[in-house]
Parts: structure tokens; C-alpha cells; sequence
């Protein structure tokens, strides 16, 4: 094949290279506005009186507007539990008071400034035990316990499965609030049309579900707001759903006639991307002598925050994922969602799975050290298999795991340094884990495909449209690549088209690394219709049969003698050009042949399962607890790679996610007020701890994605974190078991040992 | 039907009437600069220098580009023959010498009155007899005779068939350069895009058409440019091409990478409008005592000013169309496009047609009156019908061409005044006139057709896409009309889609009267389709035989019992979002069964044909010889009716662009150098002027047309001269022969007589 699987550069790297690419923030419409928020000071507390006098009367103030004159239209993904700006209280320190538009940034700044609120402070719900006792204070009103919600799935006879083991383990693991920390900070510009329709830029990764969550917020119809997306700067996930300041600035732009833009700072970010779902996860697990896993049993506790958006469904999926990744004989998970006047929590890369993951994965490896046997062979035993059916009703239809885990732990063992000094201060440490993953997600949504239009212009040239969004991760490369490859054209002649709502066919959008698989795959049904088309005017033209003929750099020939042949760009125009005319356009819509879960969690939901397996060393200085990660091995079962330069991006951009979270990030509190405002109080890793990192790439030829093709945007982070806790314990016999692994912690581990 | 022939309101007349619609000149682009074109002063001379320098000094002009440093593509429709800056000589007073682009509009105004040019003046060629004489100065090199183009078309025994006659009566007429005059002038923005692509926003009739035209004059493929038309402020034909002025300002933001504005003054449009082409037309007619009219040769020599765009179809069409209004034995015609140093011509409204119908309408009165017949019997007598082939080749499915006539007659002798008194100053006389035209011509290009894509949302709203143009005729409406009747929703719920040649499908856009007939058959079929998938998934929610329900107000229901219903909106969710999802959208491309004329002129080239009669009554001043029209009758045989207002205001508007034609408007030369350079020396009719116009629709329900419809866009505009001149020698019995009719030429005639 020319393109697929050959490297690639991304189509738009020279526009983002030389600075071309317009993001949000490059956007300016004539006459615009900027927007800027009041935010709580408070976790929570009882809004008294807001005056807003003094910003409308600075000079260059347009709008301001509070929770009294705007729609009080409650929305959200699963629980419409917030509105865009406080009505009654403020649930946790960054929620919206109060918004204003001025003609400058610094003006909108200066007015926030003005804004007077008088706030009655209420006690602060910030632990998700406490939370969940009958005394404690509400979040929101009629929300028993705080709890947002609960899931209980159960296959098998667990009482009885545990009863037969030999080893029954019990152990107790957490995760923090970590950000997605993209690059691009998030933002929007709302434009009022002449003819009363609504246009939004923003770089939304679901531009039709941005749409949908808009118009409820506004109390409009979907289908009168345009969403389109400019260039995105990194999203991971939390960019998927709007925030508040969508409809806010829709609200001011409508109340001052002009466009409105809002870009928040990185401190609003920090306050307001939606971090992680923070869980306490225990589980217990049931073993055999010879390293049979049998059965599991999880109580997971995650903290919400103050408003639910995808929290509901990272529950869901830190409750189910990881009962898939090994044959086990029954599972039991009882899980609860709390709210607390924190940051809200809802996800990125990974969606839940990554905490999970981090639990079992560290606990697998206590386990066999436990029972005296080796954590990779355990792993290897128990590994589900192609063909396999899960305890939820995952069909596995390809599947590299044992190669996977293998393949990790042969180049880690292989590459390994001396081992240390005895009595030295510098400690090493290999270890491997490994992690399932989905490649869309039926779960979520009736519809779990996604559409795409191929449009031939008389002159040749193949313009793509799908709904799908490129964050950065090369998902227009990728379409660009397939459709070349399929009409059998240049990829120069491939041009991607821009999100918008109103010309974009439906997609529900880049999550669950769905977009090659799902949005590939609809983009490879649509230029199999086109080319169908051009093949049969050609057929005419050559009077051939149809099936005599093929496509191949950008002419179509008769296979038996390729001289009889004409030019792709004749048959173009001829196409739509005669009385015989055709549109040369194909619009698909495709969806996988997949199962929704039911409401027990059960069902073949995903398109492909993906898996891989990560090899970490590490080297531990025990003098200082630091931790470094000298190389990860990220061996990954892709299907079948579409361009190795995307595959490999996602794997180097996983594992440095995976260390920070592991090892650095952490989002921290006291009495409900956030601690890490800005990245000088938020330890990013750095280029210097990025490790050396071997990409191992297993290919299974997915018998559903585009050539094979499964996803690999998340996973690529999941194995990461309970990799190094196993490799630490490896090289220091000291296990921390609660994220992130700070030299502190291992410090005090060490010294307690 | 609930909206197919009842009067609609036009969809964007809220957002036109509250100022709110934005037209080109309404946009404002971020960094936008302003582009002013230095014209020749001399209608012929050579360049011999130009010196741009203290144009490039001034502060805030950012580019000046001349002839010899911008591409130098000779582009045209059928004859390439200029250049988008003049690079050795003028050919007009008019011709483009060099651009610039400047910060403001005063300052590019400034800059271009700083650049020297060096003229050799050449001598003029200002008449096309001189110009066709062997030692004329030409106006392009190596053009024989400044012959641009010639046609010679002969349908049967043409000399036997004069032998046979009764009478052979000969004459000669003319018509004159007149403007579109629409309100909005033409204009373009081009922007560059940060991927390479061009963007230009104009209000082009024809998106696709423009935009292979500015790839042509850049010298690059044509889908590396979008097209994009906001609102159009009228154009009748003179914005379906492009200017010089769209090339150089793509030029001129590329050299400034900055968005670059033109909008011309009115005194710019008045020399580069591209008025009508101004034919000497010498009519031989063979007739029997009785009337009938047997043959009629016709010689045509065609003032096509200094560049060819449009004209040699609109020497074609004056060549051809009125043979196809009677029923003539044989038909000769000789007809000659002659290149001079005057502003260029093309056509708006009637494209050729109506100078020829001024010709033989006209000449049938004088030949009737002659024989002593009435010319309204000798035309029922000779008239076409349906199911007639005319001598070119037209197959007549639907003709009201009789009925047109007799209504008109006996409409406007049963109003006229009384007879003027004997000896009084003022005459009165009425008279008749019809025409035959188009619904699309084939004739243009090989495609004839239009595609339209039908979009349904979710929330059931419906987003129609149509390449096809809407000047202000009221083709948006249309299209809705026609989707909310095949799909049985509510108007209000479709929105037709602005015009981009990105996303909107393949057309040819608005002219030839064919945006119904062709156009508006292609959102029919796509609605249908639509329809069929909506009913298909509503089939099976209720149940029922997809044949057993149909679609009304909304809701789909059962015909035998409507209370067994769905609704459209809960099936559209449904169809996009369940996972049997349909994309609820057809891309259709349909092309109407009609022939390509062949080398001789001959074939089916109209999915319709349009007739129409015009009887009027005038009033003239003996002592001043000043013309008033007092009524005009105007029946129009339309297939059906779609939008009476539409039509209405069609009928309203061709009557009064006739009536200038006839009377008042004139572009006048002196030496080459024109004289009318504003408004304020070239006269238009008036309110004052506009007579009572009282409207006959004839419906003859065609079989090709979307609900039987043909077009009626450019029929009004015809009978309306010759009708006038009619009346006129009716009046005072005095023929004028050559447009327009002023009161001079009225006056002289009368002292003459």
C-alpha cells in the first residue's frame, strides 16, 4: 500500500510549524468583544446580593451579566446538575458568578474587579467519606449522601468463586486530580448571525454534541447554533463537553450585538478543566497457587466535585474495563460517585480506565510477589485472548495482549542496566503491566458510528468532511491517508475540510479512541463509493468492465495492460460535467456492529479492544526518594498501524502523561481551596524526565477498523503509572500504593521500612 | 398544496428589510485592505511606461502591482482575450493598468492617482461597419476585421421559400447599450487562507463558474479557491462572470498577505458593468396574404466592444431564439461579433434575446399593418404549440403562447382610455408584443443540471444546500417552498444555506431563467429522497406499509388513520442516532432530459420554454414627443406557479427594466470616450415613470419543472419594447426602429412625417 501504514507527516504540520495555523485565540471578527468571569472565591457558599453597578458603568463595559439575568437552564452530560452562571450558591472555588464583556481584555478585567458579591460562607464538604454520611452538609439540594451516582455490577458467583481460592487478597489504592493540561487553553467566540442563528469557534473535540449541550444551556434549538472548530491545541479529552463559558458568552453576545470571545487564562484552567475523577479503589482478589486469577471484587469511591458532567461515565468505565483484561471467573464492583465542593472532575485519556488500571495492575504484581511468582507470568496465564468472550460481553475479534506484555517484558529485561551497587544509593527497577482499552464506545450513546462525505471537484481534487476533530493527534492526516489510498490519488490532492456543524456530517467526536476506527472507517466506505462511481464512467470511457479496472496514482487503468488507461482528473470532470451527471459526492453513514451495554453493563460495545503492555525501568534515589523512569518499552496491539509517525506520537505523549501523573502532577486542597493556581504551584515533568522510550507496534488486523486499524489515543497512558509503582517496588521493595509517587512518600515508606 | 403556488413571504426579508442582511460591502475582515484599480483614460492606446513609485511611498499602501509584476493568464469564457492587468495597450476607456492596495479606501484612491502612465494614443475603432473594412486598426492583434466571432445558421429552402411568398418585406432595427443597474455595485474580498487556499467573497450568480474563471486568471486549480457569496443586491445576469478585479485583489492579498476589499463606484460599474451587446439587425420576412409568415433571414452585426466575455452566446442566442416563436417555413441568419475600442459588452436579463425580439416583434407590426392585417391575428396565426418542433430543434412540452397573447390583447384593449381627442396634443395607442424563452440551455456546457444536497438535523430541522443563486429573485424561498411541500414540515423549519463552493453542491448557476426549472427540480428530487428515508425508519416504528403513510404539518401518518402518528422530529433523532443510523441526508445531481445544440444550433437545449405576451398602452406628447407608458399587460405562461409573489415581482421588475430600455437609458460615446459615467448623465426610469402593470399567469403545467414550473426570471423583461414601440406608431404613426425612444427621435420623426 502506498500510504497506509508508511510514515506520514501530519498534512497540517506547515501550517502549524510556521505558525499559520489559527487557533481560537488567532481569531479576531470585526467588532468583537472580550469576555472575562467572576468566579467563587469560596467552596461554598450562599450568593446574598451581587452589585454590578460600578463594572457597567466603566467605560469600554458592553454586557455584564449575572445568574439573575441570564437562562437559568440547568444542563450537563448525564445529571443537569449546573447552569451557566450561580443562582442561589457557589459550589466550589472557580464556579461562575458573574460575566461581563468590554471592548478590551483588560477593560472585561478591570470590571470583574468592580463586581461586589456578598456571600454567606457555608460549611465545606471536602472529603467524599464524610460526604457520604448522613450529617453532612449537601452539595446539592436533594441529593441524599451526596451521592451523584452508584453503579453495582456483578457477574458469576463471587461468594462462592473466593471461597474455592487458595489466595484471597484484599488492598486499598487511590488517584488524584490531575489536569489535562493541553497546551491551547480552552475557550470561545460567540457570534450572533444576521439571519438569528448562533455561530460558536471553539476547538471542541464533539463539535455536535458542544452544539446540542449549548442550546440546552441557551434554551434553543440545536440545529440554530454552528459549531466550528479552528485549529485545536491539544485536548485529551477535556475538551470533548462545553463549559459554562459557552452559553456565557452566547448570552453576551446576543445582549450586546457584537461577537464575543473568551480564551481562559491557565489559572482558570486550573480551576475549571475538569481533572481526573479522584478514586479510592479497593479491591480483593482471588488467586490460585499456580497464578490463576479467579475472581475480583472492587468498591470504588471517586470524588465528583461539585458538578457532574463525564464523571458519571469514568465511574462506569473505572467499574467495568479492567474485569476484561483477564479471563476471570467472576467479578463484583460496587461504585459510588460523591459530590464535594472541589474542582469538578470529569476526564481526559483514558476516561476512568487509567485509574483502574493503576489498581489492579499494582495489585497483580503484589499479588504474585505474594504467592512467590513472577508478576509477567501471572499476567501471561490469565490474558483474555482473540475470540475470547468477557465476563461483560466483550467479543474479542483481534488480540496482541500476550504479545504485548511479552514483547515489553523481553526489551526491558533485554535493555536493562547493571544492576546497582550493593549498599548504594542509587536503586533499579524493571517491571511490566498491561491494560485493555476500548476503540469507541456504544456505551455512551445509541449511535456509536460516525458519518463522512467524499466530494470529487471537476478538477480532481478530493475534499474529506467528517465531524470528527483533530486535536493535534493527526486524525485528518490519518482520513487524508485512507481516502488517498482508497481512490488511489496523491495525498496533496486530499484536502481534510474544517469542523462545522452545519456542512461536517454527524460524528459524535474524539473520545474513546474511536476516531481512526469509527471516523476512519467512514471515511474509507465513502471513497469506496466514490471510487465505485469513478470506475464505472471510466468503464464507459474505456470500455471495460468495471471490474477490469483500478485506480493507482491518480489514474485509472485496466489491470490486464495498465497503457489502456485515462487520468482520474478527465473522469472528474467528465463526471459532472455530462448529461449524465453524478454528483461524484458520497455521504456515509457507518456504524460498527456492536452492542449498547445493558443496564447491567453488559455488551459488545466497542468496535475493536485494544491492549498493550508497558516495560519500565526506573531508578530510585533513596537518599531523596526521587524517582526517575529511565526507559519505557510501550508495546501496543494497534490492529494495523495507519501512519507509524501518529502511532508513535501517541505512545511518546501517553508515557510522558502517564510519568507526570504518576510521578509529578497532583491537584491538591486545604479546606476546599485549590492549591495548585497556576503551573508554578503544579509540578509538570519536563522535557529532562522524559525517558528514552521503544515503541513496540503489534499489529492484529482488526477484522472490523479501516485496514485493521484499532485505536491507540489512550491507551497509550493507561499501563504507565502501575508500571513504575511495580518497578519501584522492584528496585526498593517499598509500595506505594495511592498516586502520585512522590519522593516524599517514598522517602517516608523507606525510612518506615 | 400548503405552500407550492400560495404566496410566500421571502425567507430573508425580515433580515433585508431590518438592515441586518450582509451584503459584501458589509464585511469587514481583521486586517482588511482596501483595493483601488487605476483605469485607462483612452479607449486605445499603447503603455508605454508606468511609474509606480510615489504610489509605493505613500503611508499605508501596502502593494502596487501593474501589468508586468502580476500573473498575466489571458482568461475569458469562450475567448481568452484579456489579461487582469493591461500589459502592452488599453483597449477601452476603462481597461485596468494597475491596482493598489492600501490601508484605506482614501489612501489606495490617493495612491492611484500618484502612478504615471506613458501613453502612445492609437487611433479608435468606435463603429462596427469601419471595424470589419479591411484597413481598420485592430483591436486585438490578429484578429481578422475585429471579427470576435461569426455565426451562420439556415433551416431549410430559404431562397425558394421567399419565391413562394406573397410579400418579402426587409428592415433594419437596433438596440443600444444599456446597464444591469442593479443597487448593490459588484465587488470582491480575496483572503488567503493559512493552508494555501484562496478565499474570495463576491456576489457571484455563479459560485463554481467564478471560481474556475479566477483559477484560470491565477494560473491555479480551481478547488484550491472557495467561493463564498454573501447576500446579493441584484445582478441580472452582469455578476454571473467574474471581473478583472477578482484576480487582483486574490493578487494583491497574496503580495500583502492581507484580505483584500473592492467594491466599485458606481461611475466603475458604469464602464465595466459589461452592458448589453449592441446589434444592427437587418430582418427579411416571407409572408402569405393571410399572414402566415413563411420564412425570415436575418443579418446581425454585433457590437462587442474591446473584450469578449459573454457576448458570443449572446449572439448565439439572437441568432436562434425568435425562429422559435412562430412556425416558420426556413429561417437564414448571418450574425457577426465585431471588436472596438468601446466598453466591452455581455448581457444581463434576456442574454440577446430581447434585442432580437425588439427586432421582430416590431417588424411583424409594421408587416401586419402593411398587409392590413391585425398583428395580433397574424401572431395567434403563426404562434407555436405544444408538441411543435421548432425548426432548431426545440420538442415543445408546454406552451401558453396563444393564451399569453389573447389574454394580453383582451386585457389591454378592454382597459384603454378613451381615444384622444381629435387634434389633441396627446395620442394614445396599445399594442401587443410576445416572446419566447428559455428554463436552462444546454447549449452552455455539456452539464445543464443542478445537485442539491437535503440535510436533516436531529432535532428535525432541515438545511437545504443548492449552489444555484438567490439575486434577490427569491430563489431561496423557492427551494424552501418546495422541501417544506415534499416533506410535509413547516417552512419555518428549513433553512437554505449560503452559497460556497466548499459545501455547497456542483451548479451552474443563476441564468438562462433556469434556478426553478433546474435548480428547484433538484431539491425536489433530494426532498423526495429525503422523505423516502424518513418514511422507511417511520414505517417501522409504526408499524405500517412505508407506501400506507406520508408526512403533513410535522408529522408522519398512517392515510387511513391519522391518529396513528409519529412525529418528523422524534424520527429524524432516531434515524441519526440509533444504531441502524442514517445520515438523513441525499446528495442528488440531476440534469434534465434535454439535448446539447449541435454545430448548427440545432437541438432540445431547454428543459422548458417560456412564453409570454405584453400588451401596452402609451401615451405620447406630440409637442414634446415624450413617451408615457400608462399600461402594461403582462401574461406569462409560468408551468406553474411556485411563489405568486416571486412572480409578481418578476413580472414588476421586467416590465420596468423594458420600459428603461426602451425609453431612457443610453450609454453614449463620443470618440470612444464615454459619456454617460453616472447616473447622473445616463437616465433611468423613475417611480413616476412605472405604469399600472397588471399581471396574467398563464399555467401550463410542464412535465420537466419541479411541480410543472418553467422560468420567469428574464421572460418579462422581453415583449416589453417592442410592445411600446408598437404602440407608439398606434399612437402617432410613427415607427421607431432604433432603442432607445427618446423624445428627440419621436419628435424628429413626427416633423418629418
Amino acid at each position: 500500500m502506498k500510504y497506509i501504514g508508511n510514515k506520514q507527516s501530519f498534512i497540517d504540520s506547515k501550517e502549524k510549524v510556521t505558525g499559520k495555523a489559527k487557533y481560537l485565540d488567532d481569531i479576531v471578527i470585526h467588532g468583537m468583544l472580550y469576555c472575562k468571569i467572576l468566579r467563587s472565591p469560596h467552596p461554598h457558599a450562599k450568593i446574598l446580593k451581587i452589585d454590578t453597578t460600578l463594572a457597567e458603568n466603566l467605560e469600554g463595559v458592553k454586557a455584564v451579566i449575572t445568574g439573575k439575568n441570564c437562562p437559568n437552564n440547568k444542563f450537563g452530560l448525564e445529571i443537569a446538575d449546573v447552569t451557566m452562571l450561580a443562582t442561589d450558591k457557589v459550589r466550589y472555588v472557580g464556579d461562575e458568578v458573574a460575566a461581563v464583556a468590554a471592548v478590551t481584555e483588560e477593560i472585561a478585567k478591570e470590571a470583574v474587579k468592580l463586581i461586589k458579591v456578598e456571600y454567606e460562607l457555608l460549611p465545606v464538604v471536602d472529603d467524599v467519606f464524610k460526604a457520604m454520611e448522613s450529617d453532612s452538609p449537601l452539595v446539592h439540594d436533594g441529593c441524599k449522601n451526596n451521592i451523584a451516582k452508584e453503579y453495582h455490577f456483578s457477574r458469576g458467583n463471587i461468594e462462592e468463586d473466593f471461597a474455592e481460592c487458595d489466595y484471597v487478597f484484599e488492598d486499598e489504592f487511590s488517584t488524584h486530580r490531575v489536569q489535562g493540561l493541553y497546551m491551547e487553553p480552552f475557550g470561545a467566540i460567540a457570534k450572533w448571525e444576521d439571519n438569528g442563528r448562533l455561530t460558536i469557534y471553539s476547538g471542541l473535540q464533539s463539535i455536535f454534541q458542544g452544539r446540542n449541550e449549548i442550546a440546552k444551556a441557551l434554551g434553543i434549538e440545536p440545529s440554530k447554533i454552528t459549531v466550528k472548530a479552528p485549529f485545536i491545541g491539544g485536548a485529551f479529552g477535556a475538551k470533548i463537553w462545553i463549559r459554562n463559558f459557552h452559553p456565557i458568552v452566547a448570552v453576551l453576545a446576543k445582549i450586546t450585538q457584537n461577537p464575543v470571545k473568551i480564551v481562559l487564562t491557565r489559572e482558570e484552567e486550573m480551576l475549571t478543566t475538569r481533572p481526573r475523577v479522584a478514586p479510592k479503589i479497593k479491591i480483593k482478589l482471588g488467586m490460585m497457587k499456580d497464578g490463576t486469577m479467579v475472581c475480583k471484587q472492587t468498591n470504588i469511591i471517586a470524588d465528583n466535585g461539585a458538578y457532574s458532567w463525564a464523571a458519571t461515565k469514568i465511574l462506569m468505565n473505572m467499574s467495568i474495563r479492567t474485569d476484561c483484561l483477564y479471563r476471570f471467573k467472576s467479578t463484583k464492583t460496587d461504585s459510588y460517585l460523591v459530590y464535594t465542593n472541589l474542582i469538578p472532575t470529569s476526564g481526559f485519556r483514558a476516561y476512568g480506565n487509567s485509574q483502574a488500571h493503576f489498581a489492579l495492575e499494582s495489585f497483580i504484581d503484589i499479588c504474585a510477589r505474594k504467592i512467590g511468582l513472577d508478576p509477567v507470568q501471572v499476567r501471561l496465564k490469565n490474558t483474555v485472548h482473540k475470540d475470547y468472550l468477557t465476563l461483560h460481553g466483550w467479543k474479542i475479534k483481534s488480540c496482541g495482549l500476550s504479545e504485548c506484555i511479552d514483547a515489553a517484558n523481553k526489551a526491558i529485561v533485554k535493555t536493562r542496566l547493571p544492576k546497582e551497587e550493593q549498599g548504594g544509593r542509587i536503586k533499579r527497577g524493571i517491571a511490566t503491566a498491561c491494560m485493555t482499552h476500548v476503540s469507541g464506545n456504544r456505551g455512551g450513546s445509541k449511535f456509536d458510528g460516525s458519518s463522512a462525505m467524499i466530494r470529487v471537484h471537476e478538477d480532481g481534487k478530493v475534499f474529506v468532511f467528517s465531524g470528527e476533530a483533530d486535536l493535534g493527534q493527526g486524525a485528518k492526516t490519518i482520513f487524508a491517508q485512507i481516502a488517498a489510498e482508497v481512490l488511489g490519488v496523491s495525498i496533496d490532492d486530499i484536502t481534510v475540510m474544517p469542523l462545522d456543524t452545519d456542512t461536517s456530517p454527524f460524528a459524535l467526536g474524539t473520545y474513546s479512541s474511536r476516531v481512526t476506527t469509527v471516523g476512519g472507517k467512514a471515511v474509507m466506505l465513502a471513497a469506496e463509493d466514490v471510487k465505485k462511481q469513478i470506475i464505472n464512467i471510466a468503464a464507459e470511457e474505456l470500455k471495460r468492465p468495471k471490474d477490469t479496472l483500478d485506480i493507482k496514482d491518480g489514474v485509472i487503468y485496466y489491470t490486464a495492460d495498465d497503457r489502456d488507461n485515462i487520468s482520474f482528473k478527465s473522469i472528474c470532470t467528465k463526471a459532472i460535467r455530462t448529461n449524465k451527471s453524478i454528483p461524484v459526492t458520497s455521504y456515509i453513514s457507518y456504524d460498527p456492529p456492536t452492542i449498547g451495554a445493558d443496564s447491567t453493563g453488559y455488551g459488545d460495545y466497542s468496535s475493536a479492544y485494544t491492549y498493550g503492555a508497558h516495560g519500565v525501568e526506573v531508578e530510585v534515589d533513596t537518599h531523596t526518594g526521587h524517582v526517575k523512569v529511565i526507559k519505557v518499552v510501550a508495546a501496543h496491539d494497534v490492529g494495523k498501524v495507519i501512519n507509524p509517525n501518529g502511532v508513535i506520537g501517541q505512545i511518546n505523549g501517553g508515557v510522558a502523561q502517564g510519568i507526570g501523573w504518576a510521578l509529578y502532577e497532583n491537584q491538591q486542597f486545604k479546606n476546599g481551596i485549590p492549591q495548585s493556581t497556576g503551573l508554578h504551584k503544579y509540578t509538570l515533568m519536563t522535557m529532562k524526565d522524559m525517558p528514552e522510550v521503544e515503541s513496540i507496534i503489534v499489529e492484529t488486523n482488526d477484522p472490523v477498523g479501516p485496514f485493521g486499524a484499532k485505536g491507540i489515543g489512550e491507551p497509550t497512558l493507561i499501563p504507565t503509572a502501575p508500571a513504575i509503582a511495580n518497578a519501584i517496588e522492584d528496585a526498593i521493595g517499598v509500595r506505594i500504593k495511592d498516586l502520585p509517587i512522590t519522593p516524599e512518600k517514598i522517602y517516608r515508606a523507606l525510612n518506615n521500612k
